[in-house]
């Protein structure tokens, strides 16, 4: 097993298009074997992105149903958002907590850093679990108030059954914050 | 608690960029309060994507080690790829493990179908559990041949450590696996 890799060298990277939030390049790519590739990568603005996993109490989560655009649906997760510039991960995690859910989190840790989907974009979001909550409403950009979904932890297997639960990085929090807290369920 | 929205109005939708793999559209929004929002969203090409949780025996994964160009790094994960036209989630999920691993399964079920990033990009993917593999090898489209990690189930913790483990993709596969697996290990 290796596991000293040699990165292929880009030897072109062109802009091929451009929106307001994202960025596509094709980068062309010539591997340490010789063989060549033109790959296309997207960038997206931002600094990154948090997910909160709130605990209401020690055996209850906290979900969000929000629409996504992108599904023209509305969808069942944790509440989520991107780190505004000045921000630290946890304190865009606070903010987005009182944003979204109305709760300021006393006890707030980092459970894992992930990434989207490396093969064609760098964005990566830090999970929190916050624990300790406390009643505080921030106004926020949302074109409406969050329907909050209250969920027992132990009951994580029917959370995953539910038709508007897909989202990889929501179910890869719930069964992260399961895995961490399981100790002491 | 509501359980039944009402989805907003899409009162125009716009192409705003397109490259070869990806169409970025801008989509005018009225939600049912009345409150109007531009949203941005991708789509790909495509008929969706296939994960393959290879069982190598009953306690030990396959993993590989790939290229990916979205981060410049290489990035342990599990084997994974497109539908092609005219194939099956499960044809194609066997046609990657051919192709990526060198192995086919006479055993291959659905764990789970997850969403990439609903509130911008309809992505899914279809994550299968595949056992009682047999030696088969298909050219693939691949730069260079894939590095190949076993990695026992049970000590999936010190996978999560691993700094090239970052998918939440591949974490959320891991996870459902293992819970899905817990009872005979």
């Amino acid at each position: 097993m290796t596991t000293k890799k040699i990165l292929p060298q880009i030897t072109e990277r062109i802009q091929v298009a451009k929106s307001r939030l994202f960025t596509i390049e094709q980068i062309d790519l010539t591997f340490s074997n010789g063989e060549k590739r033109e790959y296309e990568c997207l960038a997206g603005k931002g600094r990154g992105a948090v997910m909160i996993v709130p605990m209401l109490d020690k055996h209850t989560m906290l979900l969000v149903r929000e629409y996504c655009g992108g599904t023209h649906t509305y969808e069942l997760g944790f509440p989520k958002g991107l780190i505004d510039a000045g921000e630290s991960a946890v304190e865009a995690a606070n903010r987005e907590l009182k944003e979204e859910v109305g709760y300021g989190a006393n006890n707030i840790n980092l459970v894992h850093t992930v990434a989207m989907a490396p093969a064609f974009f760098d964005a990566k979001m830090t999970i929190f679990l916050a624990e300790d909550l406390y009643a505080e409403k921030l106004p926020g950009d949302e074109p409406e108030d969050l329907e909050l979904v209250p969920w027992p932890l132990a009951d994580y297997r029917q959370l995953l059954q539910e038709p508007d639960f897909n989202e990889s990085r929501s179910i890869a929090a719930l069964l992260l914050v399961k895995d961490h807290l399981g100790g002491i369920l």
